[in-house]
């Protein structure tokens, strides 16, 4: 099964992938038809509802309002490698709040405060029950499906202090979407290639079978620090290829396109525009 | 006025401090209160309601579910000095989320998980009008008001890895209350005196006119970055004294009591119990 969040003239709406229309789903979001009880997928996969053509949909962020998206650093051997650090013996964890995502296809305008925007292609998890000290051998349980995460960063803020958040959490800079892919379609996302291209170049090509922590590894991490929630999200890590370390360096800028695609999953595309001073949302 | 939210039959309630009586509020919690509109302190100050003795009141965490939870790191000369790491020139922010907060008097479940658990005695500022790009001379019109945060850190999990959040965001672990104080009585807490102690020996003892950047400082400074919404919270940073930093190194453990202590904020006091399975939130 595969879900979106999509606007509609009634605001935001969950919406189910049939063939090529989407059935709007009387949720508003896909966060909030999880956050509706563990026997969510079955409420999906029932309800009917007016159909929209997929080419006619408007893409929200998946989850708009997650209470928890989670990041995770340096978790593919070629980026660690890139980055010039060690492969860690923990997962490296850092936040992104719910009002920095995007739809899959929205606009990214480049922040005026920002030089240096850069690009990360990531495999993103939805957690879809409750998960609090689970195993690894229990973690997948808990996850609704995946999604393609692109985890734009602002290296220059990032890069300021020891700590990331600042480059990681601007408003209005991060596209997820466009699908919740259940993990009966796609094998829990073990082994999918993955890419991003500017322009048509590709920057980011490699396959989720190459993360040092694996999905199960890193919800099992999380959920002894705190409980995961129907709705969070976790970015689990990009590959080599961001702009920052590329030989020159090469940021984004007003009228690049980028192309995210993760094999079953579907793709984004996110056209760059000018700076906006954007209204209180 | 000063302001909380505490734990009655009905569910969390907003109250106001009238004398040694809380009035509980037509709102949730405070969080509430702040969201319902720029004219939130008339409403608060003009209300009434049932009256329950302070001495009787049971503080939940001062704004229960923020959007966003914003901590800075190394803003205390003396704590930069202490942790042997230069004067920053930028604030250093990293990130906790809302269900890592407890009430101002909750017991602090020491995790199985850390052997290293400390305290920090935090200035927390709350916000009360949204604030995107705002300068820092009109920073300041967006607090809602000042309370009091203990940002209680695994530092074993803090430093695993170059980034904080795990060691910050452990679950039901941050004490924050148990008012919300507005800027009037206190004059926007620039000059206030501070203090922790474990077992009423003190560890930490400072003034809010030591921070490195300022509260509007921080404010505007994050405001670039993403918008502030009214009930977030940010903890501005601790002074020196913490237990890590000890020669030799001291940790919480069951049974130790910690008092913060805040002038014109009031005070904590936060009992260490053994850790607890606890049931999902």
């Amino acid at each position: 099964m595969r879900l979106a969040t999509i606007r509609t003239d009634e605001g935001t709406r969950a919406a189910r992938l049939d063939d090529d229309e989407l059935v709007v789903l009387p949720f508003g979001d896909v966060g909030r038809l999880l956050a509706s009880g563990d026997d969510w997928a079955q409420r999906a996969a029932a309800a009917d509802g007016t159909r929209i053509a997929v080419s006619a949909a408007d893409f929200a962020p998946l989850t708009p309002a997650p209470e928890k998206v989670f990041c995770v650093g340096l978790n593919y051997r070629d980026h660690a490698d890139e980055a010039s650090l060690a492969v860690p013996e923990y997962p490296t964890l850092f936040a992104k709040y719910g009002r920095s995502l995007i739809g899959a296809n929205d606009d990214l305008a480049i922040p005026t405060a920002s030089d240096k925007v850069d690009w990360e292609v990531e495999l993103g998890v939805v957690i879809g029950r409750p998960a609090r000290h689970v195993s690894e051998q229990d973690a997948l349980d808990h996850v609704a499906g995946y999604t393609i995460v692109n985890d734009v960063s602002m290296r220059d803020w990032q890069l300021r202090t020891s700590q990331f958040l600042a480059g990681k959490t601007f408003e209005a800079s991060t596209p997820v979407g466009p699908y919740l892919v259940t993990p009966d379609e796609i094998d829990h996302a073990r082994s999918l290639s993955m890419e991003l291209s500017v322009d048509g170049e590709i920057k980011q090509r490699t396959s989720t079978n190459q993360m040092i922590f694996s999905v199960a590894e890193v919800v099992s991490y999380i959920s002894t620090v705190i409980t995961l929630m129907p709705g969070d999200l976790i970015a689990t890590g990009t590959s080599s290829g961001v702009g920052h370390l590329a030989e020159p360096p090469t940021y984004l800028g007003e009228g690049n396109v980028m192309t995210c695609t993760i094999e079953g999953l579907g793709s984004q595309t996110t056209r760059c525009t000018a700076p906006a001073l954007e209204a209180v949302r």
